[in-house]
């Protein structure tokens, strides 16, 4: 079981290393690995991601155990990218809608971590697993310090999309405003220029969870004028809430959950 | 292509009357039919999917013709029982955690059409099929009126085990007021006896939206005391709004949309 365990960790490694969305790797670690899909396994697996992002499951540590090769796969894989495309190409056909003022007061929320920004460099790391392992926050901050998360092609290209057509794009993140110069120079790396707004949790913001910070910064626009069309992000703490948005646009995430 | 849909049409037809709950059946129908699913054609259908389930999609009318026989064979084969079951299985964990009164004020909210009936027999009529041709009201409430619409399996055994640990189950529904009986003895014969209350629309509330309508009879519930712990749906309209429950259920549904 142990020696299973390394192989699989290597495995892992070995194909996290080499991939850039390249499921074919990911599919051919899972024989050897031992955790094949049967095909009731993937129809649960499909159903275990479906209860996470309509939001019937909230509050979850950890992506089952049967279910890390499975979501690897749905990551890495074609899937992941097209339900991105999707919700972009939903959020942009909404938007085309808007007759916007020209006050520059007609703004779109974006998050920014697995919404702007890809982590998925980060989450298929071996002691990661897709978030079958419980999540580190020392890791992970040492990553982000990195300022190398790609950009999602999707939320880049929307991005470009809406700020042509006359949106203020507005960033919200979680992360500590002592991060401030790594976010901005991850974003400009990744492809991201020109925003209205970029707002970060200070000091005395922490220890709020995500969706009363996100509501208290989104009330806090509508209270300076701004009008928020849309918002999008992969957490459903992103988007619930009071102000939060005419439309709201919902990326895929079965990695983690934040309340 | 006059001859292919003819085909199309009664091809589905001699699986719709055979199947109950038989994938394979319709799975024969797609090849000949000539809209067999590419990957490709299966990636989409599948992004198309998650997009009307996280609410990214709204107001939609059809199913995307591309994708009528991927929904289709959805609907008809194992993934959707299992979706169902998944939510259902989250909404009962959810349930067991709850302390409750006693008093008979602890209630969940349950809808009836596609959640605790399945309205399958009807969608997969070659005059619907599964939400590729335009709603007809007429039609429908033909059907409805012949109150044969079957359990959902998953929902008739979470409505059992809410009961048996004390909840009180409302069902919420936009049928009108006058199909009262023919609604209740439906309930009966798939299996729903001993609800507290059935609340349908009077003369008064037609013309409102469903999310309008569901919201009000939330609000007047609450003021008899009811605490609203739980709320299970399979359109976002019945989950959304002022008094929605604590925890919210969403089936899954990519068949019609209701505003």
């Amino acid at each position: 079981m142990k020696l299973l365990l390394v192989f699989l960790v290597v495995a892992i490694a070995t194909a996290a290393s080499h991939a850039t969305n390249d499921y074919h790797v990911i599919r051919r670690v899972v024989p050897n690995s031992g955790l094949s899909h049967s095909g009731s396994a993937k129809t649960k697996c499909l159903s275990w991601r479906l209860a996470v992002e309509t939001y019937n499951l909230r509050d979850w540590k950890l992506v089952p155990a049967e279910c890390i090769s499975y979501i690897g796969n749905y990551m890495m894989g074609k899937q992941h990218g097209q339900d991105c495309t999707a919700a972009a190409d939903a959020a942009f056909a909404y938007a085309k809608t808007i007759n916007l003022t020209g006050d520059g007061k007609d703004a779109w929320v974006l998050d920014i971590d697995q919404t702007a920004l890809s982590l998925l460099d980060y989450y298929a790391r071996p002691d990661v697993q897709f978030g079958g392992i419980l999540y580190n926050d020392t890791r992970f901050e040492e990553w982000l310090a990195q300022g190398t998360a790609a950009a999602t092609p999707a939320v880049l290209d929307l991005y470009n999309k809406l700020k042509s057509i006359g949106f203020k794009i507005v960033f919200i993140s979680g992360t500590s405003e002592t991060q401030r110069d790594i976010r901005i120079a991850n974003l400009n790396k990744a492809g991201y220029y020109n925003w209205e707004k970029l707002l970060l949790k200070s000091e005395s913001e922490h220890g709020t969870t995500a969706q009363v910070y996100k509501t208290n910064k989104r009330t806090k626009l509508v209270g300076e004028g701004y009008r928020i069309h849309g918002n999008m992000g992969d957490q459903w703490s992103d988007l619930i809430g009071p102000n939060n948005g005419d439309r709201t646009f919902k990326l895929p995430n079965p990695m983690f959950f934040i309340p």
